[in-house]
């Protein structure tokens, strides 16, 4: 077997042998292969494609590539939960409490951010004291005790995948289904799951920007959770606005202790965490014991968990766990609460050591907000310095914005629409430009928005 | 401009535009486009293809990513040939001098062989003295002084070429007609020379099997040369067998020398010389000036300047004044002509500082030889030792194989088929059953083998 042959092959649209896609994942994790051959290749499988055996021989080699966690200690069904990433999105922040809280064990090995998209791992970071640093013993022990715990990936998960994405990212090579479904799973398989809830996102701000691909993409994980003999579901969500009112690692943190906190919850972003909980209970072993459970019984669970709040206690729990410092999160509830009930901008980092721009409607005409871009307002917080460009960037835990009005709302000359955090104050006006951009008005006030679940897809 | 752009573009099956060709070309000569990013380009562009413009900018980009000779200086219109590429290809070495010899002027840069593939400079440079080294003024001077020259290719002539081709190569990225095309053109686009004269091999030891393929490489070729402003014709040959009855490099100068000698003459070499010749001549300033010269006027003129003995004198005088020793030439002829006078191997490399083995044909019947394989010969070849696997391989010049049987002979039990040179003679072995390989008999002795010449394009 030799990789030029392997490449050929691929470039004829012919199907690889398993061995030839483990021969290929082997040279490109102990470096035999040539980057300039591993780009010839992916192109080839951008182009050809790949079948679902493919497809699945790639996910699974990717996952022996490295470690593959162990979490049998634990003694129950562990469900893991992914988001294929958007903007806006601080879901895991909230329905891993509630989930903990229901008494499904939450044990979750996070991601950083990259680009527009956020991740889990800079959210929690920015709460100080906050160590997302856990060694295998207390990741075990935090989820026997706690009830849940969320871990950067500090192991040697799938480096086979960490090579192709590095490489793919500057070869054009990345809109691939099999490729990208292939390096989500590979990670997921690796971390140890024994069932994965997929938060699928749809639209500008998100990889897939149609529904049609979406699906496809939620199929192909499905399929290959399916072989890997996991049990899968995947929710296609809409991601053409932001997911809530903030984007920006603490200020998504504030907006995830206010909707626990019962202070304000964007009605959009309850119904994704209450379907992806439900979601997640159905996978869970509490499930396959209480089988007469019903549908309207998990949901009122869910609901209760949430606005009783014991999901907020139990998220202080988990943030006091691994080192956070509650007082941090008591005075973003206290100033995010005391400027919403003032009417003004629903969170306010009183203490930002940086820039603040506050964005007024000006125009003549009262008007309906009907879109937002995702895309748009997601280059915004990363020219503000709530992301990374680079994985090497550092990021600004408190830079981001906070959306005083969003998609549907009624605005009038002056309101306030938007408030920017930023310790670039250059960048403050290119973002101004950005929100300009992304916004669009309607004067129709009878406007209907899209709904935020577009599809469950399960087998 | 960013190459990640350039390269999605041609992912989507898109048309680069003249800028995009050249930022490519520029960015792989100085090294800022990393060879991963180039190989995935290649890839795209072989799923994908390039128009007939692309492929003329990116002919055009390598062409002037080195040196771009001037022959202005000789004063005439400088005619190249340039064959693509067979086994026992040692056209080169008859067509110059006869050229020559008619008032044509040769001013010939050559490559080295790689792979199956040999090179005119590594034949010439296996006559003890001969020098392909030849300074810049040397050049015009012989082909003002002997009417023609043979120099290897020192310069640095079209380099993008030069690593696109070595990126191609270990990439699975060789055989696309644009890549091919426009590799082939730019060499010879930038070596200065006024029209050009292609022998486009086709069949099992050519890099074009089949007559479609080739004929569709001429075309690409021509396409290229007419927009660059030159007048160009292409031979499509047949190469499903060796060319003459030697492969290997003293022993096809043998073989040229016997040609032009008048010893022996294989006689689809000697239509595809013929053929050739007739080609240039038409392309020179020569056939301009007596435009009232008849087609067979020129035959008759080509196959006087062979038969007389006038081409071979002036492939002495090419030989000596460029420090080959004639000697050798002597020693060769006289070797070969005792030899092929006795019924022997045509040609005997009597001092051969190695293994010879002989191979007779043993089957009880009588039969006639209706295939040897191109390419089988090529490899038997290859392994003797008469050509390099790697561009560092070192040649040994007097390794190869003589044809005593070729295609249409009849046979009988006993008869010498062949005669193998190697220095290696755990080789020998292999090359033998090689040989078997390659040949295949029948018992009709009517049989009739392919014309050499397939098709002539010009426009």
């Amino acid at each position: 077997m030799n990789i030029i042959e392997i490449i050929e092959k691929k470039k004829q649209g012919k199907e690889l042998s398993t061995e030839e896609v483990y021969f290929f994942v082997e040279g490109v994790t102990n470096e035999e292969i040539r980057d300039y051959q591993t780009s010839a290749l992916l192109m080839a499988i951008c182009l050809k494609g790949m079948s679902h055996r493919e497809t699945y021989d790639l996910t699974m080699a990717m996952r022996y590539s490295g470690d593959v966690l162990n979490l049998s200690e634990i003694g129950r069904t562990v469900v893991d939960k992914h988001s294929t990433g958007g903007i806006g999105d601080k879901t895991t922040l909230i329905v891993e409490p509630v989930m903990a809280c229901l008494g499904v064990p939450v044990a979750k090995m996070s991601g950083r951010g990259l680009g527009i998209t956020g991740g889990t791992i800079d959210k929690l970071d920015s709460i100080p004291g906050f160590s997302s640093d856990v060694s295998d013993k207390d990741f075990i022990r935090l989820v026997k005790t706690v009830g849940m715990v969320d871990a950067a990936q500090t192991r040697n998960l799938a480096p086979a995948d960490k090579k192709l994405y590095a490489l793919r990212d500057v070869t054009a090579t990345v809109d691939n289904l099999s490729l990208i479904a292939s390096s989500i799973m590979s990670k997921k398989l690796a971390s140890g799951a024994d069932c994965i809830v997929l938060d699928v996102k749809c639209g500008s701000g998100a990889f897939m920007r149609d529904e049609e691909s979406a699906k496809a993409l939620a199929e192909e994980m499905i399929e290959i959770a399916v072989r890997a003999g996991k049990k899968c579901t995947a929710v296609v969500s809409d991601m053409n606005r932001p997911l809530g009112y903030t984007v920006g690692n603490a200020l998504e943190v504030a907006e995830a202790v206010m909707f626990l906190a019962g202070v304000k919850q964007d009605l959009r972003l309850r119904e994704l965490v209450i379907t992806l909980c439900n979601e997640m209970y159905v996978l869970s072993d509490l499930y396959d014991e209480k089988s007469d459970v019903s549908s309207d019984d998990i949901r009122k669970q869910i609901t209760e968990c949430i606005d009783s709040g014991a999901a907020y206690k139990k998220f202080r729990e988990f943030i006091k766990a691994q080192g956070g410092v509650l007082s941090f999160i008591d005075d973003l509830l206290a100033a995010s609460t005391e400027s919403y009930e003032s009417g003004n901008s629903p969170i306010m980092l009183s203490d930002y050591d940086g820039y603040i721009e506050e964005i007024y409607y000006n125009d003549d005409d009262a008007a309906v907000i009907a879109k937002m871009d995702a895309e748009t307002i997601g280059r915004l917080s990363l020219l503000l310095g709530a992301g990374r460009l680079r994985k090497e960037d550092e990021i600004d835990y408190g830079a981001g914005i906070v959306l005083n009005k969003v998609v549907g709302d009624y605005v009038e000359q002056g309101d306030l629409l938007a408030t920017m955090y930023s310790k670039k104050k250059r960048s403050l006006t290119k973002a101004k430009r950005l929100f300009t951009e992304a916004v669009t008005y309607t004067d129709n006030e009878e406007f209907s928005s899209e709904d935020i679940i577009i599809d469950i897809i399960k087998r």
